[in-house]
């Protein structure tokens, strides 16, 4: 069995790093070797990249640039460590990835698809995750339990209707992708998990086989 | 007159910065109102990942990593500082801009033309200088003077085969485009500064007209 390149999608608040927990669980029980990544980030370049990305500027940032850190943060993950790691035989688990950024960048931002094309193909060379978790929520919903973190960065200051175009775009995606799940996450934490790991075992059947 | 963009171009101590102080004597002489650019750099986000770029980093950085933060430099610059300024009907006088990424991610990288284009289409929108000023020098004598500013920087310590490659770019880039001058910057700084005064008489006589 070849190594595996998970990813788990959604909005902020949606649960990624709730189901990120769920996710290692099965694969420790499994005895699979994986590495963990989040995006932006998982260098020290593309961290600090994150860190300028979210952070609050006096300038206007032109939804342009904020593409174009997004795809130089995720060309370093991709070259120094998800590509090493897939290439030693290790699972990739990450936090947000490219569905990201035709969500937020292409939906919330309205960039056009030729611009999105044309970064995805620069960095990605054809990658694609193996198997995407889409965790659906409302905004409204996620955004009230993102609050419950701390200070919003400036992402997720915009306005509500940034994110329904995101999660519009979000729902287009998946549907359009059939190593794509979409799971409820307006329902229970224990539900939601349930979902994960059903998600999960069904994925892993259909690879160990 | 409508407003006008005069660009600098070089190697690593070809005398941009000498020649700027040149342009900017001209400019003032004919009581046109003008303001400076540096790239990467010239905003402040812009000058945030001027220092991301030239720093030296642990990790390996891809070549497209270092386009993209190029390009995300450039669009915060053209975004915020030179269209603004070009519509207010100021002139423009920039030490580097495009030219730079086509002959050092380009030439030197070895990016495809492909690659290239793709983001200089997404940035600059057709924008380009009314005048470039190329100083042609071969790469040896450039660095010589350079290290006499000090420490040198993550892009300068690149072997001499990469300025070779890039020059080279430069040249190319340089003949096929009518809007450019090259000029000797091997003479002495008197007879560079004579060269760049008479090409800034010769545009500006063909722009009044
Ligand atoms: N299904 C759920 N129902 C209620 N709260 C949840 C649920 N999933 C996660 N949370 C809580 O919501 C907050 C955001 O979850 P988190 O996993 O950090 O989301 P994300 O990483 O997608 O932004 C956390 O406080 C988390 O405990
Ligand atoms: N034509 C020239 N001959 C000799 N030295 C020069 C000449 N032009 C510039 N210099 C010197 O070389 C160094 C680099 O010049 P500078 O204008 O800073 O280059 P750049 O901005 O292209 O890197 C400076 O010390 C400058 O005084
Ligand atoms: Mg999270
Ligand atoms: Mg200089």
């Amino acid at each position: 069995m070849t190594a595996k390149f998970i990813v788990i999608e959604g909005l902020e608040g949606a649960g990624k790093s709730t189901a990120m927990q769920a996710c290692q669980q099965f694969l420790a029980d499994k005895a699979i070797d994986f590495v963990q990544t989040r995006e932006p980030g998982g260098t020290p370049l593309a961290e600090a990249l994150r860190d300028l990305i979210k952070q609050q500027h006096e300038e206007n940032i032109a939804p342009e640039t904020e593409l174009m850190l997004m795809y130089a943060a995720r060309m370093q993950l991709l070259h120094n460590v998800i590509t090493p790691a897939l290439s030693q035989g290790k699972w990739v688990l990450g936090d947000r990835h490219d569905m990201s950024s035709q969500a937020y960048q292409g939906g919330g931002r309205g960039l056009s698809q030729e611009t999105l094309a044309a970064l995805s193909d620069i960095v990605l060379k054809g990658l694609k995750p193996d198997l995407t978790l889409y965790l659906d929520i409302r905004p409204e919903v996620g955004l009230a339990r993102a609050k419950g973190r701390g200070e919003l960065d400036r992402i997720e200051r915009e306005a509500l209707s940034f994110f329904e175009r995101t999660r519009e775009r979000y729902l287009t995606l998946a549907n359009a992708n059939e190593q794509c799940v979409v799971i409820n996450a307006e329902q229970s934490i224990e539900c939601v998990h349930q979902d994960i790991v059903a998600a999960l075992h069904t994925f892993y059947l259909s690879v160990k086989a």
